[in-house]
Parts: C-alpha cells; structure tokens; sequence
C-alpha cells in the first residue's frame, strides 16, 4: 500500500507556479507505514487547510517560523483522523479519533501528539468547523480584534479581506462586542452582499470597483478606529487616509503582498503622526495560553449563532491543493478555503454551504 | 516705527523656494502697535525655532494643526523678550522678562498669555534652551522615548536624525535611562563623531555611506528594540528589517519624506507582522499634562550634565530664515537650529558651541 504526498521542490520566483511537472510542487507516492513508532500516530487525512500564510513559508526570509525546505512535504494542517495508534500514545488516542493535524500536504502521516489536537465540538458543530472558525483562523480573529483592536462602543471597524476566513470572524466579533459601524472590504459584489446580508456588516466596499476609495470614505463618515487588515498594500494605505484619532490598526495579514517581488509600503504613512494611529503585527501562537478561552466563547457563539461560518471546499483530492492556493491569493473563496482530500462522509460534504 | 515680518506666499511645489522675490515667502514692513491690546504683550524676537514640522504647515492636508494661511506671517516659535505689557497681563509680566513665544516670523509680535510662556532656566541655563533641550524638541525626545518607546534594560535604542535637536535629546535619555546599547544614524562623519565621542553614543552610523546597512547591521547584534524615528524613508525600511521581536517603533517624524510629492512608505512592513512591531505616532502636545515633570527632570539632566545641548544658530536676521529651513531639511545642522534675528548680548552669542 502507498499513499501520495505534495513536495516543495522550486521556489516561488515570486508566483506560485501550479505545474506538478514544471512548477513549485511535485506529487511523490511513498509507502504507508507498516508500524506506527511508539510516540506517533497514523492518521488518514481529509480536509487540507488552505491559508495565506503559506506564501510566507516558502520564503527564506527572517519570520516567525523557519520556511519549508526544498524537498519535503509542505507544510499544513488538517483535518484527519486517526487510524492506528503507537503504544506511548494509547491513553490519548483511539483509531477513529478526528484531529486537526499539522500532517501537512499528504493522504497519510504521522505525527506526534504535539501535532495532533483532538477535535472537541460544541452543539451544531462540524470536524471542519476545528481548523476554521474554532480553530486558527477563528483564534487569529478573536486575539487580533479583541487583544490587538480592543473595538470599544461607538467605534467603526473595518476589516480588511473581509469575506475570508479570518476577515469573516473578525467582523462579526466587533459586531457582537458592542462596535457601532462594522464595514467589511471584498473583492466582489457577492462578497459585499454576503457580509451585509448573511453576516450583518453595516457595510461593505468592493475594492475591484472603480471608486471604491469614495465608497470607503462614506462608509467610514466618522473615520475607522480599528483596522483589522488581512491585504496590506493599497488597501492599507487607503484606509490610513481613513483613520480617526489614535486609532489601532491591527496588522494580520498582507496577502495582497506576498507574491510580489518588490512589496509595497504604506505610503499614507504620515497619518501614523498626526492620527497618533498605533499599527501593530501579531502572531495568533503568541496567545497559546488563552486558547481555551477563546474557544470556549467562540464555541458558544457559533452554537447560538451568533457567529456565522463558511466554508469553501475544493474538490479534486490533493493534487487540486497547488492550484487553489493560487486561487485563495487570488480571493476566489467566500470563507475558510480547504481543499476535500478524502470525504468525511455524505452528510458533512455540505460544498461551499453556510 | 516699523519692523519686518516674513509672509507666506506660494505654496511649496514641493521644495520649499528661498527666493524672497520669487518664492515660497515674501519680506513686509508693518508699522510698530502704539498700543499693545490689554490682554496682549509685544514682545521683541531674538531667536527663531526651526522645526522640520514646519513644511507640513505649508500643506493643506487633515493634519494634527491647521496649515498656515496664505499671506499670513509664518508660523514658528521664538524666544523673545517682553517689550511692554497689556493692562490685563501686568501682574504676570514685566518688560524685560525672557518667553518662548508663538510670534511667527516677524520683529516683534503682540500675543496674548496662551502664547508666551515665562523662560524658567536651571543652573547653567540659557534662555535659547527654553525652545530646545528644555522646550519642545526636549519634550518630544523625552515623551517620545519614555512614553512611546520604553526603552528597558537590555535594549538596543536607535535613532534616526540622532544629531537633531529632538534625536540628540532622545538618545541621551535612552542612554541616561539603562539602555544596553544606543545607536544613532545621522548624514555626516562628523555628526557620527559628535554622537559616540561628545554624547556617548555606542555607535553611530552614516547613512550616507554606501555600506550603510551593513555597519547599521552591526552597530546592531541583537536587533533593535526600540527606533526613534526622525527621518522615515529608507532608513525606517532599513530598521524594520532589524527589528526585534516585540519592538517598538517611535514614529516622530519623517524629514526625508516632507518635501516628496509622492511619499514613501515602509517596504519591510512585513517585518510587522513577523516580528511583532508596534509602530506607533505620537504628537508632543498630548502630553501637556506632564510637562512640568518632564522638564524637572530635563532640567535636572541637564544641570547635572547628563544631559549635553548643542546649537546651531544662523547669522543674518529674518531674513536667513527661509533659506536656513531648507539647510534644515538637508540636515546641515547638528543640534538645534536657530536663526538669530537679535542677539540676546555677547556672552550668549556661542554660536555653534556647546
């Protein structure tokens, strides 16, 4: 028996190239294991997370975690589930088991318990549900709105990549906690109507629209307090024209620059002067501690509905991985982007449904 | 009677143009007030503060004060003495008495209580230093580094424009405050000398110097925890790419960007995310509460000479003044620029001494 795995091979110089034969990945297939060591278990992975942090990974450049080397799987999580189990771990798993695994991109792997948290769901609550909206997409949202932007009442939020996995959640946590404008930023119409109208954003901008700095401007009459920013680049700098006195702009993401060669700075910069505007970076690992909390709240949000999820699930098992990544750089998801390895079962393939 | 004044004229396009004829200012002649106004004093102006704000007071931009009005006399500090007194304000000054006053540009100016502030000096002091090290480039450094930057023990400090009236101050007191390591980037050798050998800087680097990065590189081992920043630009770029984990970026100014028409943002802003930076504006004006400990304690510095001054003052009269702001923004100074429109008496006249 043999399962395939997704190498890195060439990097990005700087787009992702899709090719299998010519391009940034290759498929290799390799044994299934016939014994599971001791400190591992086997787990059978089913839904590969897709994130924009990846672009970064593939990046030898000073960061918060060391890139992914030439020749091994790519990295990521999933969600998996647990197929045999090694002696030490025998107390802590059973085969059957869902987790959310950093098994990377591959049918089968093994991984430590360090690499494998077990899934826990709240009412109403799907496997997919612990590597999006409770998981690190959702922890990303609620730390970077709620320790980062602290969004007081009375304040307007905007949030960047809105329509994201991250953006989504980050939105409808400034709605739940009290802000009085929340204004979502996508890249298309139905993204906009779906933050109005699915998600209860007060507005949204359409930044592929020709006046789409107009529009921000008059969604934000009172100026924008926190910035919650998942694109970086033009979006950025619009919206430091935006900002209101000593206003917080909460730094996630900048998926509008990772695949650009020569990225590009805030040019409204002078604004961080005489808006006394605090920008500030943040990495979701730093609150490890404050995870259970976390996911406690947004569990009990999620199961009152309070807190919406979506998710947009790629078909076409793992060799359909590489050209999706380029799809999320490209902003083709409406929520979490996870491509479908293997189904969890019938019930659960629920393709791009809230 | 009469006295001189200079009048802003044409916006700067966007170079400020020293030409008194054809340029960004004119020269008038008004006559002397035979009455000062009861809530009023006319003051004669001896010193003139130079300020890099000064050319974001030519533009019409949402900004942290209003821009200077066409034909109105330019907006600026000075020290002055108190020539006579309105009926209202005579038990607060005599004629005589030294202040720091808003005059603007001109001879002699009438202002009212809100704009002249009595001169109180330390042991050794100079009235010039009321508009420097105990005046407002004082308070910025300090408010700047120990409000915004809080360096700690352990820390690597640097600041930009470091031979600046406001950077000299700031890394003096980073320096007085148990930083570990305190670096300066200033435009000349001989500014770089005057920082590491008469201030006690423990580097200082060059940044016209084509191997620029590279000694800031070294100047810095363990990264930088806190950057004063004065300057922006390439040099901000530069410490961003050093930033260490959890840093804190002082942003107080950005003289190389001022006379841009296109300004230029931060290229390694990634590096936010990354390593965690906080990067945050601030403006001295919020911090009027503390002033009088502040400058207690800048006082007391500076009395026990911890803390060292420097001035440059410019020969000429106000009429020096507009050529003199732009040898500002070309970083001909080192320490605290002045143009000297009445000497205040011979022993004082130590120009370009400590």
């Amino acid at each position: 028996m043999s399962y395939k795995q997704i190498i890195y091979t060439t990097p990005p110089a700087p787009a992702i190239d899709p090719s299998l034969t010519t391009g940034t990945f290759r498929v290799n297939t390799t044994p299934k294991p016939q014994n599971v060591p001791a400190d591992k278990i086997l787990v059978r992975v089913h839904y590969l997370s897709l994130d924009p942090a990846m672009r970064q990974w593939l990046t030898a450049k000073r960061s918060y975690i060391a890139p992914v080397e030439q020749g091994a799987v790519m990295r990521g999580q999933s969600i998996a589930q647990v197929v045999s189990v090694g002696s030490d771990l025998a107390s802590q798993y059973n085969a059957g088991d869902w987790v959310v695994a950093y098994s990377g991109w591959q049918e089968y792997a093994l991984v430590g318990a360090k690499e494998a948290e077990k899934v826990a769901l709240p009412a109403g609550g799907r496997p997919t549900d612990a590597m999006s909206v409770l998981g690190m997409t959702g922890l990303t949202a609620y730390f970077g709105m709620l320790e980062v932007g602290q969004p007081k009442a009375g304040d307007t939020v905007v949030v960047s990549g809105a329509a994201g996995a991250t953006g989504m959640v980050a939105g409808q946590i400034a709605r739940i906690k009290g802000a009085k404008r929340v204004v979502g930023l996508a890249g298309s119409k139905e993204k906009c109507e779906f933050l109005v109208k699915d998600l209860g954003f007060d507005a949204a901008v359409n930044y592929k629209d020709a006046d789409w700095k107009k529009q921000l401007k008059e969604a934000t009459p009172e100026y924008i307090d926190v910035f919650f920013d998942n694109t970086g680049g033009e979006i950025l700098d619009a919206c430091l024209a935006r900002a209101a006195r000593d206003s917080r702009f909460v730094i996630c993401g900048a998926i509008s620059q990772y695949n650009s060669a020569k990225p590009q700075g805030p040019a409204s910069f002078m604004t961080v002067i005489s808006q006394r505007i605090t920008i500030k970076g943040f990495i979701v690992f730093d609150y490890a501690k404050k995870y259970p909390t976390a996911l406690k709240e947004l569990a009990s949000w999620l199961s009152q509905g309070k807190l919406k999820r979506k998710e947009h699930i790629v078909p076409g098992g793992l060799e359909a991985a590489p050209k999706a990544l380029i799809d999320l750089y490209a902003g083709v998801n409406t929520g979490k982007m996870m491509v479908e390895v293997a189904p969890i079962n019938e019930t659960l393939a629920t393709k791009s449904k809230l």
